[in-house]
C-alpha cells in the first residue's frame, strides 16, 4: 500500500520563510503565526495520513455503486467524512456568520493539499460542497444563505455544480435544461445533466444541487443561462427536511479513475428549482468562484504528484539494483539503492523540483485571493486572474507528467495495483480536463487574461520579476548564476512570445491561438522559476543564519538548482514553438487529418 | 466503442515510395512488390479491424482469472486465437523449414503495428511466442528445433520468456532460481518468476517456457546464468504431449493495463528444463533477438498512439462546441466542429505527426534488420544495435504522450471507459517500462552503444544524416527551408551532445549517465526529422509526378512540416540539460531527497 508523509515542514517554509505570511498586512493573516499554523497543519495532517490516505486504494478498488437510485459511497467513507466533519475542516475558512471558521484562503490550500494528496476522490465531495457554497454566498439572497449555509459549512449538507449536458461542455450556450417560472417564484426544473461530481451519494442528508439552466424566452446562448438552487430535499421554513424534489441520479459515470467519487448522470424532471442571483446573469454567478475553483484544480494535480513522488523516493532508497558507476555504496548488500544510479536521481529531481516549486506557486496564488478578497486589492484580483489559468493548466500537466515519472521510478511494480502509484497517474489524469481543459485555459490566458485591462497585469509582472531580479542580484555569485540568471532568460523568453503575439496576433488572431497553449506551459515555467528564486534566497537566508537543519536548507537550493538548469531552459523549445506562428497549426484541411 | 482504420494506404507509402523495399537488395524483398504487400496488408487490417478491435475493450473488461492453476482469457480470445492460426500470420516470417513463411521481418513490423493498435494485449500471447522462437532458433539443439518449433510456429503451442524474480528485474545477475542438473542430462529448475506474460492460458495446447537460470557452482553474477526450456507439458518421442511438468502459475497481476494479457507469478517446483545454447551463456542467448524485441515494444508505444489519434480525430471532426474564430464553419448547425480550433489542431497534428514518423522510423529499422540478418551486413546490424534502446524508449515515452494528447481531445469524454481512449493510455504505459526500463535503454544508448566498435555507428549515423542533406538540399527552397535546415540544427545539437559527453563522460561518467536520457530523446528526435525529411521529398515527387491523390501528399507534406517546426525544437532544451552534466544531478545527499 502506498505510503503518505505530510509536507507540514516543507509547507512551513513555504508559508513563514518565503511567503512570510505572518509579516502580510492582510486582514486575519495577524493570526497566522508560525506555531498557529503548525498546529493546524499538524492536525490535517494526521487525519490525512492515519485515516484518508488507507482509504484511498479501498475507494478506488470499490468505487461507488447506484442501486433504486441510491449511491453508496466505498466503505469507510462515511466514516472518514463525520471526522472531517467533527474537525470542522469543511468550514475552515468559510463565513463565521454561517459557523466557518474564516481563516484565510492560503491555509484551506495548504489543508487541501494534504486532503488531496491522501485521497483526491474522497476530498472532491467536501471541495463540491465548497464551491456551491462560494456561490451561494456571493449571489444568494439573504434568505437563501440562512437556509442553505450553515448546514453546508458544517457538512451535514453538501452540494455540487451542473453545469455540463451531453451535447455541451465547453460550450455552455448550447444549454438545454429548462426553468420554467412558476406561480410561487419559484421555477421547474428539467433537464439532464451529466459529469455530476458527487451528485448523489450517502454521506450527508441533503445535496444542495446548483443547475445552469434557461428560462424560455431569455437571450441565445450564454445570456440567457440562469443559476437555479435544486436541492434534493426541500427544505420546510422551520430548517428541516421536507419532501423529496424531482432530481435524481439516472447513472454512474464508468471512468478511468477518482472511483471513490461519483460522477452522476443527474435528471432533473420539474424539480423546483430557487433562482440565485439575477436571471440570466448564471453564467457570472456559477464563475464567480473560478479563480479558488481552478487554483484548487491545479492544487489537485501537483498534490497527486506529490504523493507519487514520496513513493518512487521511498521505493528507490530501499530497492537494491546494480551497482553505483563510481563504487559500491552498500558495498555489504547484494546491489546499491536504485537512488545512487544518476538516471534514477535525475527522474526524482524532475518530481520533487516540481512539487516543491508547484507547492510555493499555489500558495502564493492562494495568497493573493487573500489579498484580493480581504484587501479589496485590484492589483492583486488582476494578477491572480492572469495566473489562474497558468496555475490550473501548467500544474495539473506538470502534475500529471510527474506521476508518471514517478511511476516509472518504481519500473515493473509501478504498473502494478500494490504499489498504488497507477492509482495516482488515474486519478491525476482528470485534473487536466475538468473545470475547463487545459487547452480551454491556454485560450483563457491567451485569449482573455493578457489583454485584460489593457494589459495591465501582464506587465506588472513583468515589472515584477525584474525588480525582483534587481533587487536580489549581486549579493551571491552563486544565486545570480545558478538562480537569477536563468530567470531572467526564462522571463525574457516570455516577454519575446508575448511580443509575438502583439505583433501578430491583431491582424490574425490564430498566430496566438496556435501558440497558446505553448505560452501556458511557458508562463508556468516562469512563475516556478520565481518561486524557486524566491525559495533559493529563503534557504540561503536560513544558513548563513546558522540554522541547525541545514540539511533541510541544502537540499533546497540543490533541488532548486535542479529546476533552473534542467526544467526551465524548456521555455527556449516553447518560444521557438510559438514563433512558428499559426502556419503549421492551420495549413492542413480539416478533411485531409 | 473505439473505431480503428488499418492505415495500409500509409503504410503502403512508407514501404514503397519512401524505404523503396521493391529496389532494395535485401534476399527475399524481391517478393514484395507493392502489389504483394498491399494484398497482405488488407488481410491483416481487416483481421485486426473485424475481429481484433472489437475484442480490446472486451479484454480490459474482462480481464484475466485464475482458479485451480488454470487461466481463462477474455470471451473471443480463443476464437481470435484460432483466425490468427488459421491466417498463417504467426509464422509470417518465421523460418519454411519449420512451417514458417519466410518473409521479411519488415512486412511482420507493419502487420503487427496493426494487430498491435486493434489489440494490444491479444496481440502479446503471440509476441512472446515469436520471441521464444526466435531464442529456439537461434541458440537450440537440431532436435531441440525440431520438437517445438513447428507447432510454435502453428501457433497450436505457445511460448514465453522467464526473466524478473521479486527481488531482481534489471539487476539479472541476482537471479536465484535455480537448475540441478539431473542424471539423463535434464536439468531440475525451482524458483519462482514474476511479471510473466502468457505465463499460463487457454489458447495453445502447450506453453514453451524460456527461463533463466542457474546452476550452482557456476561463476557469480550474469556469468553464471543460463537459459532452459521448461515446457509446461513434457514432450513424448513421438512429439505428443507427455506428462504435466513441475511448473504452475501462482498467481495473477492486478495491472493498470494490458487486462487480456495474462502476467503471471510462475512457479518452478523440480520442472524438468533442457538447457538450451551453451552452459552459462544464458544472456546471451535470451538477449540474441533483441534488436527485434525492442523495436517490437516501441511498435507497440506508437501503434496506440496510432489508434488513440484515430479516435480523437473522428471525435475533433464530428463533436460541435463553439465558433472558428475566424468566422463559422458550419453556421446552418449549432457550433463548428472542434476541429476548426487552433488548440485542438496543435493537438491533432502533434499526434499525428508523431505517429507517421514513428512508423517510417520503425520501418526503416525493420529493413535494417532484415538487411543485417538477410545480407549478414556488419554496418546494418551495428547501425540498428545503435538505434535500437533510441527506437524502443524514444517511440514509447512519446506514443504514451501521444495516447495521452488523444485523450485529451475528448475533454470529459476521453476520461470515460465508454470512448476506449482511457484503455489506449493504460495500455501503452507498459511499454515504456517492460523489455528494459526506458532508462534502462538510454544507458545502453549512452554505456554500451555509443562507443561501440570505436564509436564508428554514430560517426556512420551523423554521416548518412550529412550525406542525405547534402545530397537532397538545393533542389527545393521550401524543402531546404521547412525541412533540411531544422534537421541540419536537429543533428548539430546531437552532435554536439555526443562532443559533451566525449569531452566530460571520459574523468567523469556521471556527467554522461546524468544526460543519457535526454540523449535518447534528442537522438529519437533527429530519427524522426529524418523520417520526415525523406517523406516530405517521397511526397514532393509524388505531387511533381503529377498524383492522382494530392491531397494525400499535400497533408504529408504539411505534417511533416508540423513536425519540424513544432517538434523538433525540442532538441535545443535537450542539449541544454545535457551540457549541465552531472553536478544538478549528483550533488543532492540521497538522505537529504
Amino acid at each position: 500500500m502506498p505510503i503518505y508523509n505530510a509536507p507540514t515542514k516543507d509547507m512551513g517554509f513555504v508559508l513563514h520563510e518565503v511567503l512570510k505570511i505572518h509579516e502580510a498586512d492582510i486582514p486575519g493573516y495577524e493570526e497566522l503565526d508560525a506555531e498557529t499554523t503548525a498546529a493546524i497543519l499538524e492536525e490535517a495532517g494526521k487525519l490525512s495520513e492515519n485515516v484518508l490516505a488507507p482509504l484511498n486504494p479501498v475507494g478506488d478498488k470499490q468505487g461507488c455503486t447506484l442501486e433504486n437510485g441510491v449511491v453508496r459511497t466505498p466503505e469507510g467513507f462515511k466514516n472518514a467524512y463525520e471526522q472531517m466533519r467533527a474537525g470542522g475542516w469543511m468550514g475552515l475558512d468559510a463565513d463565521p456568520e454561517y459557523g466557518g471558521q474564516g481563516m484565510p484562503y492560503v491555509l484551506n490550500i495548504a489543508v487541501g493539499e494534504m486532503f488531496v494528496s491522501s485521497n483526491m476522490a474522497f476530498n472532491m465531495y467536501q471541495g463540491l460542497t465548497h464551491g456551491a457554497y462560494a456561490a451561494i454566498h456571493a449571489h444568494g439572497s439573504d434568505e437563501q444563505k440562512e437556509t442553505y449555509l450553515p448546514n453546508m459549512v458544517d457538512g451535514i449538507w453538501s452540494g455540487t455544480m451542473n453545469l455540463t449536458e451531453p451535447h455541451c461542455g465547453t460550450d455552455l450556450g448550447l444549454i438545454r435544461t429548462k426553468a420554467e417560472p412558476q406561480d410561487d417564484g419559484s421555477y421547474s426544473i428539467t433537464g439532464s445533466k451529466i459529469w455530476i461530481s458527487a451528485g448523489e451519494h450517502d454521506l450527508s442528508e441533503n445535496i444542495v444541487h446548483l443547475v445552469l439552466a434557461k428560462v424560455p424566452g431569455g437571450p441565445e446562448g450564454v445570456k440567457g443561462i440562469s443559476l437555479f438552487i435544486v436541492p434534493k430535499f426541500l427544505v420546510n421554513e422551520d430548517g428541516s427536511l421536507g419532501q423529496r424534489n424531482g432530481v435524481s441520479c439516472g447513472g454512474l459515470e464508468e471512468k478511468m479513475g477518482i472511483h471513490g467519487n461519483a460522477t452522476c448522470v443527474m435528471n432533473y424532471d420539474g424539480a423546483k428549482g430557487f433562482l440565485i442571483g439575477e436571471l440570466h446573469k448564471g453564467m457570472r454567478a456559477m464563475f464567480t468562484m473560478m479563480n479558488e475553483a481552478r487554483l484548487g484544480v491545479g492544487l489537485q494535480g501537483y498534490a497527486q504528484g506529490a504523493v507519487a513522488y514520496q513513493n518512487a523516493l521511498a521505493f528507490a532508497q530501499d530497492r537494491l539494483q546494480g551497482r553505483d558507476v563510481t563504487g559500491a555504496k552498500n558495498p555489504d548488500g547484494p546491489a546499491d539503492p536504485i537512488i545512487v544510479h544518476p538516471d534514477v536521481r535525475r527522474n526524482l529531481l524532475h518530481q520533487k523540483s516540481f512539487v516543491e516549486g508547484a507547492r510555493a506557486f499555489a500558495f502564493w496564488g492562494a495568497q493573493m485571493i487573500d489579498r484580493a478578497r480581504r484587501n479589496e486589492d485590484a492589483a492583486a484580483e488582476g494578477m491572480i486572474s492572469l495566473l489562474t489559468p497558468v496555475i490550473k493548466g501548467f500544474l495539473t500537466d506538470k502534475g500529471f507528467e510527474t506521476t508518471v515519472l514517478a511511476q516509472q521510478t518504481l519500473g515493473g511494480s509501478g504498473f502494478t495495483q500494490e504499489w498504488g502509484l497507477e492509482q495516482f497517474v488515474r486519478d491525476a489524469r482528470i485534473t487536466m480536463i475538468y473545470e475547463g481543459t487545459n487547452g480551454i485555459q491556454s485560450l483563457d490566458l491567451v485569449g482573455r487574461k493578457l489583454g485584460a485591462d489593457g494589459g495591465k497585469h501582464v506587465m506588472a509582472f513583468f515589472d515584477m520579476v525584474k525588480s525582483f531580479i534587481a533587487e536580489n542580484k549581486g549579493a551571491d555569485e552563486t544565486l545570480d548564476a545558478q538562480f537569477f540568471e536563468p530567470l531572467k532568460t526564462a522571463s525574457k523568453d516570455l516577454q519575446a512570445a508575448g511580443m509575438y503575439f502583439m505583433q501578430n496576433g491583431m491582424k490574425a488572431p490564430n498566430n496566438a491561438l496556435s501558440g497558446s497553449y505553448d505560452f501556458m506551459h511557458l508562463f508556468g515555467h516562469v512563475c516556478l522559476g520565481l518561486m524557486w528564486s524566491r525559495m533559493a534566497i529563503a534557504a540561503k537566508a536560513a544558513l548563513d543564519g546558522g540554522t541547525s537543519d541545514e540539511a533541510f536548507y541544502k537540499a533546497k537550493l540543490a533541488t532548486g538548482r535542479y529546476y533552473m538548469a534542467r526544467q526551465l531552459p524548456e521555455t527556449a523549445t516553447l518560444l521557438k514553438r510559438i514563433e512558428s506562428g499559426a502556419d503549421p497549426v492551420m495549413e492542413l484541411d480539416a478533411a485531409s487529418f
